[in-house]
């Protein structure tokens, strides 16, 4: 089942190493069924260079096993709770990509000192508060997806694709899986040009609102003039 | 038409992955034929791995695509209005790339900390003034050139061969597209080891002006002496 | 004799390069037969470009060459002495690697601040004290085996499956020389996000007992739920 | 003529972009032949990916071009004053390799912080003292070199076996063109971590005596034990 699916999730688990966006077999990608709301997920500590299609899971949404001889990734109670609460995302990923993670290690929003983030986002990209000793010691995955869901709050998954959980790394999401691993690629760029720019000028703000709001919407808004259209 | 500056072109926007300057499709190169003023440039947002010469879009000064079947790249009207600009030029590059950059999002010139440096200018690379809310909202693209221009000023494309875009990144130029190329590369090269040397050596300033000077005209001026001649 | 594990022990070195934690020929692994104790281990100064089973060379535990036409590693002493010490194991590696050594050249312990480091022990990377001038003197090697052996102390050697030789660089260990080389890449990935995070936000602790708990019992513990059981 | 040595010299050279040394044609490598006290150098600002054998250029110790249609290297006179200057060696190779330019562009010499920066050199890494304007505006790559002689001083090409032009980056030396590429791969490591370090602790010293004359003599010294002897 769900063929097509399996292979577009394959290959964007296949792009998270050639992106240089992992290390061993850290990072995940999935991707949900719009129809049947079945998730395909990457199994847990397989090595990228040996996987196939058919080590792909299907998931629910309640996270019993559909399809599959593998145990699907630790991470996808996580997967499924953004799926739940993000409308209209087809796509996540999580990676502990560099920079991202050291910036999440330091319990520090990336700010969104370019156009490049503009690009990308609206706003920063914005840090998870902290889990409580029972979340951790209870459905500690759950409980993360709870703190990434709260952290995006009222706004839309489209202004705030990606956040960082404190202590851990990213989640991102898009349209597809495919898209959720742009914005995974696009943050990691965006999160070593922050580290870079903070350190050469430790007082530098963000851009100016009106270059952010160009940027985000010639290639995100209704009246976007980026690519091929 | 255009055929062989198509090729160069082509082969000048395939050089930007190649030498670690973009990601995914950041990043832009356009070429101009000196006889008809025509500019061949990147089509907006087409994959690296895939373009052809077929891909590149062939457009007048006033900005009109002349031939072609895909959209410009939307930095289109920044091009056009460097190559007005700057005379003599026959190359302009356009990239993110991560240490330029830095600079770039910081705000801050790249001071001409070494022989490096000033084997590709005699100055600092410098930084454009900030864009009015108006500039953003209106030809935004237009606006961005036009602070270029006003930020080379006086001096010569060949002594000012790339500025910053604050808050942006950098555009480059040169003779040719190829050429342009080589600065973009430089440059990149340039701001990393800058950047290093000043977290280093918060103190130390530039280049002494007799270094630079002998150092740029050995590769620059009426009598340089590097290369094949 | 031992022609699985001489495979495997070259299959181990050959990761380093690949997994960039190699420059030239430093670094080095070995792999320890449980029945007899002889342990298999990479020859001194031989280019990974070349190297075969052939080359790699076995010896005693008490040091004597028993196969092999090659001088075996300088730090075959080190190796033997963290085999005898840290029961268990059965695989050692040593590297230069980039930011795991800036750390041993800070004299400093790597802080765990992150799941990723969580993942692979529940404490510190530590750092070992100094070495008096005679034991640098007298068997030098030997005595860097025993820094690191009082540096483990009590703790066992999963818990503490790395430890950073002051001034010089990281030896690690594993059940098998394969698993010793996947604590030296996550060495290497924790400690370059250490950095950066410590760099971004110097007053940053290290991450809560709670998720440190969670983090390394998931993949470690005896109720582990991450990989393919 | 020299057709072995013209071979060794151009390996040499392609080490450098493989080793991640050079950026276009940045960077030089040189071989004499001690019998006739010929040198064979990289012509000047040609390409790595066409170089050939033909191309490579045979110098008189007084610089005349003895064999070869190319132009050597602008920095054939700094090699040739370094031969001349620095008994027995067979190899010089000049880059600009990003983290040991770093320095050089901080006017600081490379610290001693660790034993792979010992197993090169039981000193610190010198840097030169400032040239004239008038050596700058006279045979300027002979007073470089003469600066380079001054650094080194009384001390042998063994144990200083490069040095960082101020401002500009390091020359390097060795026995043979293979052996100096060796020392400049050794130092861009040596560079960066040593970089790496004094950001993690800006009061760390350099490794303690015992250490260093340990580590230096069991790679260099007359009962060196490192390798296959």
């Amino acid at each position: 089942m769900l063929e097509a699916l399996k292979a577009a999730v394959l290959a964007a688990n296949l792009e998270l190493p050639r992106a240089g966006l992992v290390t061993l077999t850290w990072g995940n990608v999935s991707g949900r069924d719009r129809e049947t709301g079945m998730v395909v997920i990457k199994p847990s500590g397989v090595p990228y260079g040996t996987m196939t299609e058919q080590d792909m899971v299907v998931v629910g949404p309640d996270g019993r096993v559909v399809e599959g001889d593998r145990r699907p990734s630790t991470d996808t109670p996580t997967h499924l709770v953004l799926y739940e609460g993000l409308p209209g995302i087809g796509g996540v990923v999580h990676t502990h990509s560099t920079w991202a993670t050291a910036w999440a290690q330091a319990d520090r929003a990336i700010p969104g000192m370019g156009t490049t983030h503009a690009d990308l986002s609206p706003g920063e990209v914005p840090v998870t508060g902290p889990l409580s000793p029972e979340e951790v010691q209870g459905e500690y995955e759950i409980a993360t997806g709870a703190s990434v869901l709260a952290t995006v709050a009222e706004r839309s998954p489209r202004e705030v694709p990606a956040v960082l959980v404190s202590g851990h790394g990213p989640f991102c999401w898009g349209a597809s899986a495919k898209e959720a691993v742009e914005v995974a690629v696009t943050l990691e760029a965006v999160a070593k040009m922050a580290w870079l720019s903070v350190a050469l000028a430790p007082a530098a703000g963000p851009l100016g609102p009106h270059l952010i709001e160009r940027h985000f919407s010639r290639k995100h808004g209704p009246a976007a003039y980026y690519g091929q259209g």
